[in-house]
């Protein structure tokens, strides 16, 4: 076993197999029966709870509450927004029958006579069920805003699947709010961005480029999309989060008007943003190494691992003793702990072990550390180690762990900065994309058949319009037209 | 507005409609588009997000750790524990296809192409996918116990509803746990049952009996159904909360072994337990009056709400300034309040709506109580008000909160006892359960053929064998076959 922890593919050599290994040897989750499904195993499920409370918390205090709306969606219900029916009526699970039988082969079959008269979409998103529901909600400008969020599972038959990357069913928050103007819902749907900006920075300690997507990216029904995108270790951006303005689309679609102040009536305006279990992928993308996991410590479900060293019965005890000093003081601090006191395993295999859980601090205490009244400390980010003195050891865990996050942010930082790049021309784009993938800043002619064209033979992607943009004469890479500023491209999860 | 606020249907006359109406008009949920299938909205929401955190926190403490395993499970793993078969696998929605495409008549179909090899059920309950892992994760004794719960979505294709009593989908907690002995599942399904009674009791205010479930009302698959079991104030029991021993049934369906620790290969034991939006039902029917909802304080959204009174600004002025005063302190100590100082509604319509929604107190304030240092406050358990000095408002109201807890668990606990009969003939039997139905303690020859021949006739159901047998000589109810105790019988929902 201890050997099979440390059996990770190299990140260096095999990116995608190296975070596949990762995923599942360090417990997080793993390929269930069911095609493109996977399990959440209680580590992997019990960061997810963290990155929930964390954003349920800015949910609430911005003003929003949770709701819940069924998991199937009327067929015909994705018929009514022409370009959402495009993105999401596709690779759709279809609920056809609502009943079983006794197969006269044994076994059970489908019941022919129990055919559904409407087939059942299981939702891909919630937009369409919801605006049908808004409908009976918002009658006046009272009504509004209507600031509401659900956390939810949903199917989106993908032929590719990966772990927390892309899954046919996943796990997600999405809200889904009514304004009485243009300007409410667009400032509610940049708020929302800057949220999530916020918890990626600040919890995740990923650093997120913040901007809009070409109108060939945005979400299917949308008007305006934002979003958040980092920059994994190998170089492809991942989309983190995304919040779009959907003008007065699915009012339209459903049909919800309000009577303003002057009481003449109006379609609603609608925002819609959502983050995913695709979380976790970005989290385990952007920080691990070749021994396992790096979590960042607001989001560890332990935070420091003690290890006892001894060789015999008498040993043990007095380290129990003063671990459990320790233990009471971590409590009330409210730092979370475990003491591995497993005596089925070696000091070598737990070290291995809670490194590739990438546990943040890790303590060791043998019958030397006893009488010095010391601790041996490793810290998970940089591996390195030392020895301190048990009068100071909570505080220096306490400045520790937030030098941690701090460190994780920093490194990841300025990953990002060494491998952005600015492209003028083409050419020079392409060796990049070969040579150092990352992300590039190029001019871009503003049209979808050049950012078709760029996709097309080099596979990158505009990943966004920076929110603050920086105005610069220059020509398109690719067609050579005027453009004014530069927007910002790679390859991509 | 305030008038139909008012008009809910009598509960003494239609019971039923009289339930609709509440959970309608107090803003807990509606039905959707879909039939069956629930929107549980803002308010309703908010009591199940807290009894969530309750119940979690008392899972959490006991041992267990939150998992997420698929939404569908292959058809072919129904059929793989005989009695579970009948049970889950009937009534069920069964995902046949995984892509919709552009019809020829306009619209979207479900693509002919796209037809899944093995139909996929939503699960109704996950005892199949969840052993199905588990055979990966359990090789040795060292594995056990494996104490996991997981918060999900199922489906059960009900042709008859009821808003949170009996939805085709609902939310709800499966625990399912595996032991080395049967001792060990057995004590862990009845410490769960005790988990649930706890909660029922001290949160919900809801006074329940706990027992187990006779054979033919066990869950499918079960060796033993721990239950608890609450009374309606239609005098209709409700089945609340259950617990199962499932034995080796599920480690044998799904070829789970452990190594013990004499190193010879043994199957697992097996529990499950759950707890559903049902409760909300539960919480709903035991308590409200014609008024609307009775929230016991420790689940009530807001515990508080405040109302001014006033006829011009100079009067709000001061009022708000008195109410910042107030709830400051509410803050401190954690007391969930809102003021509600909309000048759309008067405050009779106020009064009216949190009373429908059952808010545990309300605080009014006029110019009067301003001059006078004082607030009119008022009980929605027993609807009286009394005048109370601003010096002691904040200890009087967290008294009153923990008084009015305990005054509605005693008034559902009364009713149950006025409720609760003793039967020793079939006469008598069906006389109650005509004239003032509750629960009926009789005899019973302990064969499901006297059980079912008695639901035939009257409709009521052995709710439960209680868990502390009174032993008694007697005669059963219906066959007149001796009998040594007496089991719980009730008409239920």
């Amino acid at each position: 076993m201890a050997k099979e922890i440390k059996e990770l593919n190299d990140r260096e050599e095999n990116y995608s197999q190296w975070y596949n290994d990762l995923v599942v040897k360090s417990d997080l989750a793993e390929n269930s029966a069911v095609r493109g499904c996977m399990v959440i195993k209680p580590y992997g499920y019990s960061i997810w709870e963290k990155m929930q409370a964390i954003l349920d918390k800015k949910f609430k205090e911005t003003g929003h509450s949770n709701a819940y709306f069924p998991l199937f969606i009327p067929k015909s219900f994705f018929s009514k927004e022409a370009s959402h029916v495009d993105g999401f009526a596709k690779e759709a699970a279809v609920v056809t029958h609502y009943r079983l039988r006794a197969s006269e082969k044994g076994g059970i079959e489908v019941d022919p006579n129990a055919k559904l008269e409407e087939e059942l979409i299981v939702r891909p998103t919630s937009e369409t069920i919801i605006w049908h529901t808004y409908k009976n909600w918002i009658k006046s400008y009272r009504d509004l805003p209507l600031l509401i969020n659900q956390w939810a599972n949903v199917v989106r038959w993908e032929m590719r699947t990966r772990l927390f990357l892309r899954t046919a069913e996943f796990l997600w928050q999405e809200g889904h709010t009514a304004h009485a103007t243009k300007e409410d819902a667009m400032a509610e749907a940049k708020k929302m961005m800057h949220v999530y900006e916020d918890f990626a920075q600040n919890y995740m300690a990923l650093p997120v480029l913040t901007g809009t997507k070409s109108e060939h990216e945005r979400f299917a029904g949308a008007e305006e999309t934002f979003c958040i995108e980092a920059l994994m270790q190998d170089g492809k951006a991942l989309q983190t989060g995304t919040s779009h303005f959907l003008g007065q689309n699915f009012a339209k679609a459903f049909d919800v008007k309000f009577l303003n102040k002057e009481n003449k009536e109006e379609y609603v305006w609608a925002t819609s943003w959502g983050v995913s279990t695709r979380l976790m992928g970005a989290l385990i993308m952007a920080h691990s190494d070749n021994n396992g996991l790096v979590l960042p410590p607001k989001l560890a479900p332990i935070q420091v691992i003690i290890v006892p060293i001894y060789k015999n019965e008498e040993q043990l005890e007095k380290i129990n003793q003063r671990v459990e000093e320790l233990t009471e003081k971590l409590s009330q601090k409210d730092i979370r702990y475990k003491y591995d006191n497993r005596d089925s395993q070696r000091p070598g295999f737990k070290f291995a072990e809670w490194e590739l859980k990438g546990v943040p601090i890790r303590l060791a205490i043998g019958p030397n550390d006893y009488e010095n009244k010391t601790w041996e400390i490793a810290r998970r980010d940089n591996l390195t180690k030392e020895t301190i003195s048990n009068d100071i050891i909570i505080s220096h865990i306490e400045n520790l762990l937030e030098e941690i996050q701090n460190n994780i942010f920093q490194k990841a930082l300025d990953f990002r900065t060494t491998h952005t790049y600015k492209a003028d021309t083409f050419e020079e784009f392409k060796e990049i994309l070969e040579t150092k993938p990352g992300f590039i800043l190029a001019h871009w002619d503003g049209t979808t058949e050049t950012e078709e064209k760029i996709k097309e033979e080099t596979k990158a992607t505009i990943r966004l319009i920076p929110l603050t943009l920086i105005l610069e004469e220059g020509k398109c890479i690719y067609s050579g037209k005027p453009s004014k500023f530069r927007v910002v491209f790679a390859k991509s999860y």
